[in-house]
């Protein structure tokens, strides 16, 4: 499948990892299930942020709201604690309690003591409205299909019209899953730097393909009605790191994703869901004491900013991936979502 | 029942509301289910702010979250927009994802235009851990729990070891619901603020009873081992005002609860999760725009101080209200949780 | 002086106020000091919020801090009452403690019951660091200037290297103060929102025209040692407007000049104080309390999205208007800042 | 001088450090300069974090705003960057401006590059407001004061009506600075926590001793005009440690001030700036880049309740000891508030 940069777009400087995707980040994985039939077209998406016990060896977090008409599930604690401690799982608004009651049953699955002889689990599941294609009111997501995307998560993943993103639209185009990642260079050695979004936002005549507003243009060429509708919708964005931090850092690194947003032509509008996620897999922490004090490793933030161009960039060229990876798809009541893929010639042509 | 006054216990001087329940504030109405046998001890409780179509009349909100390690649900939305447009659901941590998705069948139910022609719907579930007394692994609420308890709810409803309050362990004696309401008189008329908790928090050793440090003779005379576990769980304190306010002074005045937590022998321990959802039945807004503005009545910032008061004294109360209203309750593995009653008398004789 | 327009550059397809600048809000008058001789390269510049006692009437107001790398003054009262009750006032940043005791001083003249029947002042005032071409340590700025630049406040003002801009230094080229406007058409009639800047950030191979990545073709043409500079500095967004909002809403309105400043080639860098002050003066608030609740106008949030817009775009075309009026400024070690105007047709002719 | 614990008051159960002050944290010293002559009731207090050269070798910092109707300086910078570089200066309302200009002329004088070849300076200034017992117009603080303060800075330090807090009023009796400490037992060691107030606030109707509401009853003995004012003022809390934590630790500790403030009676009054500034002597950070990735120590969250505990009891003992040390004071325009020493005996006898 060709993504953005096959097509000649390149976005910033920086050195892309190995895949071009989150999972650059050493045990990182991401797993679908795609619901896709008739007025059906919704899904989960699940990002693991290790391959251990997530309750025991927490990975450090923090999450940053860029504009909160949304209803994500587990960002307080994740602001108090700077801790993630479960999967985190992406699907439709209307389904975030399904897949917050399924994702408290995998853990206590995987831990007996939760509940008994230590405390609970806080579940991280952020959402957007796929209503537009999708019957969101049917309820097609079920429990299962969390466990299901928890356990296909691996680090070869697709991009576009799949899992969480299976009816999203973004810019009035078809939207959905899109990665990218950055190496950042830092005196200390290399670090990488992952971004998975959901994306789901955007007017179109507001689209801008690498800063260039091209959205005008776009209007005019496309015929889908969608194009017209106003930035409501939301995005997703996850953030996956190895570079050593503390919370704070971590949390200025992530709010960085507004940057990239905002440069692909999304002024968060009134109704989005604008909510970032991030987690760095080093300085994992324990959940039971230890017996020792903890030793964080951390940058000297005059070395940050490299990471903060690379989010940016990152953010901003999963978004373009998720829309150029997904496939024109036709939802309820008929309603088109087009893919980028069928009118880039003509915007690079500018 | 006895409740707190009725043991010649007074938090501060202002007047209370006719029934001292947070549904002095007209048109809030409190309803319970209360699942009690065995090692089932846990439930749900139903805050309805007024008793229109909360959708489409919302009610202005705010939220504060004092300690954040809780799994409470949509407060990203409440803080955005300022709104709370669904009942408020108070349950067990573990049942967050089951009372959510209720909620929003209920809502669907409620709204055939959610999810067709307007955007979707921003729950509101709130949670403390009650596995102490509960086998909260068990998944005994269900979402027909969460109808019955908006169906039940009316302006007289119990305290105590009802509703989500069923399993709760506050300052390791027996928590659950209280409530308690303040007059607030301003210039421009009488308004009314009333709070509802959800107790689960505190140690023993902290306890004060109106100020009086009386937790360390406490200690001596209860049996119970729980008197000795440290502050974890957490409280989720509901405050409801008619007064008219903006925004920015609701979130001023919600934060004061804090202040009647304090009081009560709380330092916001690590593991609670103490959350503060505020709503004024004032200044309504409605989901769909209106032809003329808005006119937002708030009274002048030199006003406010009464409120502050008003909302701090009601916390403290609601809280003592909570455990002077909740029977001795034994649960799971025969862990018994005595109430307060057992022992007030010995720590008013100080 | 030719502003941006002037070159064919339109940032965004809103209609523009008459003058195209902050004032274009009714009551809003900006006025400088400037001080630039050898290397005294610096500055003030008062924004006055509206015309009357702004100690007795205050501006409903709000701040956002998009980078906190920054020594403002003021902002913490502002967020906790909504309220703007001094000028504005920006300048270097080891001057902000001579200009606020100014400051101070200017409103005690003004208002006798300050400090006797009365509370006190809370001053504002901003800065950006301006050490590459003004002598920052030799304390240029003396308390007289903050009075002179209020008495010469003036609804017609100069943009570029002037007042607090005297000295800065923005995309490694000369920048400093910048002004915008744009009409917002509602439901209920039009309103204007005005953005001043005092720009001192970004690093030359970042800048964006227009959103177009223009940086690196710059870096080759520029000669300047400046142009390899890291993104440090600053920025200052001032943003007024008539709009009837609450707090809560101007707010959101202000964090959105992030998206303006984001393509502008900014990634709100490590050591930028990137901070926003904004103030409606619709719903202006009496120092002293009133016999009648207040009525607060405030639009619905479903028109919300044309300020949103109005206020990226404008903050897009201040920044680029502080640009392309500065002169080149030789100052301090024979650090030189060469304006945009020299290259600007090289990049244009893209 | 006779403090709190002197009339057998003894706030929680905690260990205190050996001199029962902020100073009993390793490295921090404290000095005054008190402005005591007629109407001039006024000073400045400075707390030096450590010995050392605070601009190369930071100290890891956090604030938080109780209520924030205040005009405090630095906590823009502080919240982003987790640091303190400068002395925290302490002194009335109206001399912020001077005060920081005068810290900013010390920071310049004890580092050559600031401004240089290395970037600004962040000042911390904390105020409250003295006015109705000094002449707060008459502008009696000096910058030479600022480096008095400084200079005189020691381990042992005066208490009361001394330095910035010569003109206070607390709970309508004379308020001023006031110091406690705790030891922290840790699994891995004993660490301590010092705090200093500088206490402005209350309304004598709700002030608590030891938790026991005795404001009513000293309203009946107490002659003074000032008992009936409404909480307006102010309080500064410092906050010393010598744990290992990292910044979002440091926040969550800091925090806990408001529980001991609570319990002295405080509703955290409208017109209150109650703003608390928190700082670890563990983990300095240093000014330039190192070339090795910083370990940061930091407590697993498992230990934290104890330091909650502590700060919260230092609190609640240092606004006591500020009452208890200060003299009676007559100030501007005859007003006098009286020592809590003269009413104490009525109080305990309760």
């Amino acid at each position: 499948m060709k993504r953005i940069r096959d097509y000649g777009i390149q976005i910033g400087t920086l050195e892309i990892g190995p895949k071009n995707l989150i999972t650059d980040v050493q045990g990182v994985t991401v797993g679908h299930v795609t619901l896709n039939q008739g007025d059906m077209k919704t899904g989960v998406t699940a990002i693991i942020p290790h391959q251990g016990n997530l309750f025991k060896e927490k990975v450090m977090a923090a999450s940053y709201v860029i504009n909160g008409f949304g209803k994500s599930i587990g960002t307080v604690q994740i602001d108090e604690m700077g801790t993630i401690e479960t999967p985190i799982i992406l699907t439709n608004t209307l389904s975030v309690g399904v897949c917050s009651h399924a994702l408290i049953q995998y853990m206590l699955n995987q831990n007996e003591e939760i509940g008994r002889t230590t405390g609970t689990i806080n579940p991280v599941v952020c959402e957007c409205n796929d209503m537009l294609l999708n019957d969101i009111r049917a309820g097609y997501v079920k429990e299962d299909h969390v466990f299901q995307a928890i356990q296909r998560s691996k680090v070869s993943f697709e991009e576009g019209a799949v899992g969480a993103g299976t009816g999203m639209v973004c810019f009035g185009l078809k939207g959905g899953i899109g990665s990218s990642s950055r190496i950042v260079e830092t005196s200390y050695g290399k670090y990488t730097i992952g971004v998975l979004v959901l994306s789901n936002f955007g007017q179109m005549e507001h689209f801008r393909l690498n800063g260039i507003p091209v959205g005008q243009k776009l209007c005019k060429i496309v015929q889908s009605p969608i194009r017209n509708e106003e930035d409501k919708g939301s995005i997703i964005i996850v953030v996956a790191t190895d570079l050593p931090l503390t919370e704070r850092q971590l949390k200025r690194i992530i709010k960085r994703t507004s940057v990239g947003l905002a440069r692909t032509g999304s002024y968060f509008g009134n109704e989005s869901g604008d909510i970032v996620i991030g987690f760095s897999t080093a300085n994992k922490i324990s959940h039971y004491p230890t017996s020792e004090l903890r030793y964080v490793t951390s940058i000297h933030e005059a070395e940050i900013n490299q990471a903060f161009i690379a989010v940016a960039d990152a953010t901003e060229e999963a978004i373009l991936n998720s829309l150029i990876t997904s496939e024109t798809t036709i939802g309820r009541n008929g309603h088109t979502a087009y893919s980028l893929k069928e009118y880039i010639e003509h915007l690079t042509n500018i």
